[in-house]
């Protein structure tokens, strides 16, 4: 967003290539460690709305020029977590294509200076789904009604069910955990801060659903979104909501990957409607520091989640121009 | 099932015939309210498989000869709250007729000695499931990984959430609350107690869904059910399976009820199947005592359960030698 928020790095890494089969597939076969001297310049991510950011000395992720983003690890069980499902989901052959475009394309992991200055960290080497976006309108949903899993720890399952109870997480399945909507040239985005956003309510929701395709977002009444990008990013073949279906139907079946306390990312192009051209909309799931082997049973938490999300999203469509929704049982 | 079992009750009660409107209806419009005189013999029903039981001096529920099934109100909100929802579902215009089908019709309710001898008490007069069978088996599957919701007070919340984390509810999204299995007339029924059902495992539930469609039930080991009635009473276009999904199919749709807690009954006659005739599968559901309004978002919690439930059954559709099945995420 600013200049002073713009980090660089030289980095001198040591990089492994061989990462993206799973792991205790590099345990029967040791790697062929190519050692390279690897010159970037990685910066704060332009676009993020959710997560740790790196800025003010703190860790986050990084990206480069060249369309990849960098996740520092976490010390505990998370990191270790994260980079074994990815290396089980790149390598898993049962994973249909038109599901894996769902998820970054992982490129193994890489030493890196920290962006907090704390030396050398092991980080993720993804896909940066925002790299060819240029005034990108983007929300992260976590979905779930639950964000823990049954073997973590008493006390994270507390806290995460303190936070499920407090945002909409146990009512509506899902939450909104940031976002951020392109307005126009003038008005740049709008962009909530992460306080606000953790205080949204189920009407808040439906509201932001609808401002997020709408053209008026800049008026200060929230109530009269116009919708107007609705049929051009919610709807039709390539939509957001035919791509949440097709989401919905492999979570219907799959029972290899419980994808605890993961979001769903919704991206488009705003501008390049305005010019005729395409939304470029877009789902994509991220944050894998939770989850983990399904045993033959289908995620069940995630599938409701989704299926409520995928309910919001198709009342828009049905009627763009109706706020507040009904949803009352007088007959 | 003993004939020590069978208690029989002469009642005088009072009956209002016109409780099936909604409660704020009976108030704007007061009944008129029929005073009979009422004679018939009630008896403790036969195939109960979970939930309270009126034997032994206990309060439970009572069945008539004419296919009436009597269950005592309870005295706190859960009564007042399962007569509510009764009365709205039954006279609500918007719930279509393949879906009413999977609920008991409700009468209303009527003071009736309760079964427990502590004098006259409101009943739920409610369409017996089960007046029509001679041999059925049955299963009671409460639905949803969580059995509580966000209203109820800290200690039920903490209750329920602790009896989840122990069934399998947490890690399935559904557990299984009862059952009996017909086998022979010879063999009778298996009907394990409540003690051991609350202790189903994941592996044991994959084992009593099979069970429950297998000729050898009487075998002591557990691993080779031979599922010869997987296909008459799972299968086909008016099996269990498809029954499930027309309500999956609803439950993705209607914000109008979250039926928390609540359990889906599935039925089939084998002694039918055996003489050549239909099995009469058959899913309903029941216990509406913690149900409640939607208020526009779906039921997202019984909804994944649900799937979860549809995926078991299948998978003994798709293979049912296979036991255990597979499910792990190794490629």
């Amino acid at each position: 967003q600013t200049l002073s928020s713009l980090l660089s790095f030289l980095c001198l890494s040591v990089s492994a290539h061989t990462c993206v089969s799973p792991a205790i597939d590099r345990i029967a076969h040791p790697p062929s460690l190519r050692l390279s001297l690897h010159c970037s310049m990685l910066k704060v991510p332009e676009h993020q709305v959710a997560g740790h950011q790196a800025r003010d000395g703190k860790l986050g992720p990084l990206v480069d020029d060249s369309g990849r983003f960098y996740k520092p690890l976490q010390d505990d069980d998370r990191g270790s977590n994260e980079v074994a499902l990815y290396s089980s989901f790149s390598s898993n052959t049962r994973i249909p294509d038109h599901i894996r475009r769902f998820f970054p394309n992982f490129y193994g992991t890489q030493l890196l200076e920290a962006s907090n200055g704390s030396g050398l960290r092991p980080h993720l080497i993804l896909q940066d789904l925002l790299s060819d976006r240029v005034n990108p309108s983007i929300m992260d949903v976590k979905i779930g009604s639950r964000t823990w899993y049954p073997q973590a720890s008493e006390d994270y399952i507390q806290k995460c069910l303190k936070k499920d109870r407090e945002t909409t997480s146990l009512s509506l399945g899902f939450r909104i955990s940031g976002l951020q909507i392109y307005g126009s040239k003038e008005s740049r985005v709008w962009k909530p801060e992460k306080k606000l956003v953790h205080k949204f309510t189920v009407d808040d929701v439906r509201v932001i659903l609808r401002k997020f395709v709408s053209s008026n977002i800049s008026t200060n009444s929230n109530v009269n979104m116009d919708c107007s990008f609705a049929q051009t990013v919610y709807g039709g073949s390539a939509g957001i909501l035919a791509q949440l279906m097709e989401l919905k139907a492999w979570f219907e079946d799959q029972t290899m990957y419980h994808f605890n306390s993961c979001s769903v990312i919704m991206v488009y192009e705003k501008e390049s409607v305005l010019k005729g051209g395409n939304a470029g909309p877009q789902v994509q799931l991220v944050d894998f520091a939770h989850a983990m082997e399904g045993k033959g049973v289908i995620d069940h938490n995630f599938l409701g989640g989704l299926c409520s999300l995928i309910k919001f999203v198709s009342e828009i469509l049905i009627d763009p121009d109706e706020y507040p929704s009904k949803g009352c049982s007088e007959g």
